[in-house]
């Protein structure tokens, strides 16, 4: 899933998306579209969809991972967390029933329970308590969940989020007492914090063992390139990365061939498409020494042109794989990625 | 012509501009384009067409006025002029026939040849003789341009300026001597530095009544939407504004119902288009509480989709004007035009 912060995958236009990279799915930021520009005017103006003109499907988190990462103050308590708001210093409250509601009011396809992100690294005794205040969070908002749609309210999935650190046990416990909940789908979350990467893979292998193969499993904030077939081999069915977007804007493009610094000299007269076997808009129509000269100039269109291309990449990577898991060659196509030299990047 | 400074319009890809807007020319910067990426580098990938993927016409300006608005140090002698670097400081010489060099480099579709453009004010004595000097110049450069092609070299058009600062009696004194080069088009410049707009359409009407009909004729750098009309009745052909793309960047959208400062708090929930009149994607697919939106978020998307709109506008005006003109009733449009309490901005 691209991710759309501020109801924008930057740069992109909802056409460039849904039509030239058949995009189905996108993320945004619930805490980002709560401050600005307010969910009771998004829900006025028809909700997400119609507010972005977005022909396809949305997925909000539930604000609690920036509540976390970009809150300068916060306090949490059992009912949930307070904070300051990164634009102008205003405190607001998130609650598990809040964040629910801001979220039916957005319209959104796949809502997200408010968790508790703990830092890394933490004591496993923090963990444990975060985990289980994150339990009863998801039980509370689910059943707020169930009363509103009860009530009428026509609503999207609710997913609940797999925390406990580092710790395995932890995760395993925590997908436990979540399944009971019963939901259309789960998200492990929690990852990307500063761990390294084979702990991120460890934790999602115990919590993606638990939770039902029959509900779609989200790995939530992952990854680099090389890293997408190993989530999916651990069983996650979806993920969500700003990678994409996000280096492409700063330089950092992914190829089939490996990652183009864009800066490098090398580019500066090259005449070639940027990735030859990429058969988006800016790969066939642009050189990388155009791109080199965009990037130099800091020109909007280099943003523009590099983040169609990075998540066509990723889109590409994720058909790659559904394309070998369904004609079983998908463990050849994970000894590749792990033999290749800066592995599918 | 919508301005592609840095050899891109900002924003828009060549689909958006050649496809979606119909634009069929579009002017670079040779000052910017000299400096970076070079025009030896862009002689290599195969002139600028082809370095930018554009499949219509491109004009490109001498550098003389980038010259004297840009660099810190300049100094102007007989051979031509000598200026700093805005990007790192170097210097470097502009001369009549280096410049067409440059363009020659660049493949344009027509060039424009090295003028003087004076500050405003200036005395008539300054003026005169700056005059003569880009008078001087224009032959010399057209000397060189024609010895260039002798030798094979294809080329485009090559374009003399009018210059003559706010004096008429200069101005047709300089269209007078130009006409004697036989040249393809002439352009009409030192316009927009500064002065009241009135004066700027009375030194285009002393210059277009003296340059030959059968010929573009060509003013530089100008207008607002209200003003195309105005230059267009004073013989006018082509103009070249950054104000489209600049001032969507800054937020001044250009309706068919007048300006729209979009940041303007009226607009927070305004579900109409920008302009209901207009067909472009921006106003056919979004709101103007979304544009606000993106626009108060710093979203690039917001350049993207509101630089799409002005330049569609500029373009629209310019369809009105050949309809009017071709059809008859170009004297009544010009009378609405005056008549309209913001003029047709």
């Amino acid at each position: 899933m691209p991710v759309g912060t501020q109801a924008t995958v930057k740069g992109l236009s909802a056409r460039d998306l849904a039509e030239d990279l058949g995009v189905r799915i996108l993320l945004a930021n619930t805490y980002h579209l709560y401050l600005r520009p307010g969910h009771e005017l998004i829900r006025q103006m028809g909700g997400l969809h119609r507010f972005m003109s977005w022909p396809n499907a949305v997925l909000t988190d539930s604000g609690g991972y920036q509540v976390f990462s970009l809150s300068g103050l916060r306090k949490i308590t059992e009912q949930g967390v307070v904070f300051r708001s990164h634009l102008d210093g205003d405190l607001h409250t998130f609650t598990p029933e809040s964040t629910v509601d801001v979220q039916l009011a957005f319209g959104s396809d796949i809502l997200m329970v408010l968790d508790e992100c703990p830092e890394y690294p933490v004591s496993h005794e923090h963990a444990r308590e975060s985990m289980h205040r994150t339990v009863r969070w998801a039980r509370q908002a689910h059943e707020h969940y169930r009363r509103r749609i009860g009530e009428g309210g026509s609503g999207g999935a609710l997913f609940p989020i797999v925390q406990g650190s580092m710790f395995p046990d932890l995760r395993a416990e925590c997908a436990r007492a979540l399944v009971e909940l019963d939901a259309d789908g789960y998200a492990i979350g929690g990852l990307s914090v500063g761990e390294p990467r084979p702990l991120s893979l460890e934790m999602v292998e115990a919590a993606a063992d638990i939770l039902p193969r029959s509900r779609p499993r989200y790995a939530m904030g992952v990854g680099m390139p090389a890293e997408l077939p190993e989530y999916v081999a651990r069983g996650v069915d979806m993920m969500d990365c700003v990678l994409p977007s996000r280096n492409a804007r700063n330089g950092c493009l992914f190829t089939s061939e490996g990652r183009v610094i864009i800066k490098h000299t090398r580019y500066r007269d090259d005449q070639r498409p940027l990735d030859p076997r990429c058969g988006c808009y800016t790969c066939t129509e642009y050189s990388r020494a155009y791109l080199r000269h965009l990037f130099q100039a800091k020109e909007i269109l280099y943003a523009v042109l590099a983040t169609r291309h990075n998540i066509r990449r990723y889109l590409d990577i994720m058909r790659e794989i559904r394309h070998a898991i369904i004609s079983g060659t998908f463990p050849e196509y994970l000894r590749c990625v792990h033999s290749a030299p800066n592995g599918a990047e």
